[in-house]
């Protein structure tokens, strides 16, 4: 049972984003333009990080549900998604991904474990500052949300058919979109069956 | 050395932000809403949780900017500051506020590990659902911020002075104005100072 009296019916972070919009607001703008903007990383791959991220945070909701987006982004290859969960530097990615997952894993332990080997090694595979600012920036924002969705104790529905139609949602709606339907009573029970 | 190429001049988060406007814009927007937007913690408690989870995180721009913000929102009583960042639970505080620094605290290690027993004990002190809901989410961001500071290795000044004016500036005017003028070359060499 989540810690506060949260809106039923809406797993993970959607729950205390419908208690609090004036919060979720920012929050929303913050992970669809750092995971869907513009960038010369894939959608696919910045939600890789984003899963790697959760993963090792041990947040069951976010790396379920990033996992899906990620995998809708991949053309369905769910079995990547778990290989980079699993152990990344043996996944089918490439050398880049692997070098800013790198960087990834060592932000989530605590920001000064980044070393400038890490990061002159992702840049000789072809990381760009922004690149590698982003990657920094995406781990921190879901050592954020990680402690959001746990902090509260908000449930987690089970079936992976759920997280994998909601993925495809947000894959294709983006986040903006998809949780200005968390505030709507009347499409309430549509998105959170 | 940061380990991007940032804007010169700039301490601690406003490098990457004056580097990333796309990103800053939400980052700065939740920040001023979550700690300065209504509510019933006052701005100067909710400095303190943001000083006190930054201290926990070892970073060192963080914890001194927040507490120059904190200690200007607290009729300037830097000796308060200092106390809840060297223990809390005899600083002269609230009953209140010690116990929603637990559970930042505890946020701050991971959000599993605030307990039923720590929210139910707020809840005695009179935390609502709402502060709660803000102290984790506090903690939490801050948990990012901290990371996105030393993950890109920015510089800090020693001078506590600089910390005491930006501070008031903050305190005053709030994160929104004040790191707009980051955007602004016309303005950089002032507030760069």
């Amino acid at each position: 049972m989540p810690h506060i009296q949260l809106p039923e019916g809406l797993p993970g972070i959607r729950g205390p984003m419908a208690f609090r919009p004036e919060t979720s607001k920012p929050l929303n703008e913050l992970v669809e333009v750092l995971l869907r903007g513009p960038s010369t990383l894939t959608p696919g791959e910045r939600e890789l990080i984003a899963t790697y991220v959760s993963t090792q945070n041990d947040c069951y909701y976010c790396q379920t549900i990033h996992g899906a987006i990620a995998a809708a982004h991949l053309d369905g290859n769910e079995e990547l998604v778990r290989a980079v969960k699993r152990d990344f530097l043996h996944a089918e990615i490439s050398e880049k991904l692997r070098a800013l997952l790198t960087i990834a894993g060592k932000v989530q332990k605590g920001g000064k474990n980044v070393s400038s080997q890490d990061v002159a090694h992702a840049r000789e595979l072809g990381a760009t500052d922004l690149e590698i600012h982003d990657t920094v920036l995406i781990a921190a924002v879901f050592c954020m949300c990680n402690r959001y969705v746990d902090g509260l104790a908000t449930w987690a529905p089970d079936d992976p058919e759920l997280y994998r139609q909601r993925g495809k949602m947000v894959a294709r709606d983006g986040y903006v979109a998809a949780n200005l339907k968390n505030l709507s009573p009347a499409t309430h029970d549509l998105v959170s069956k």
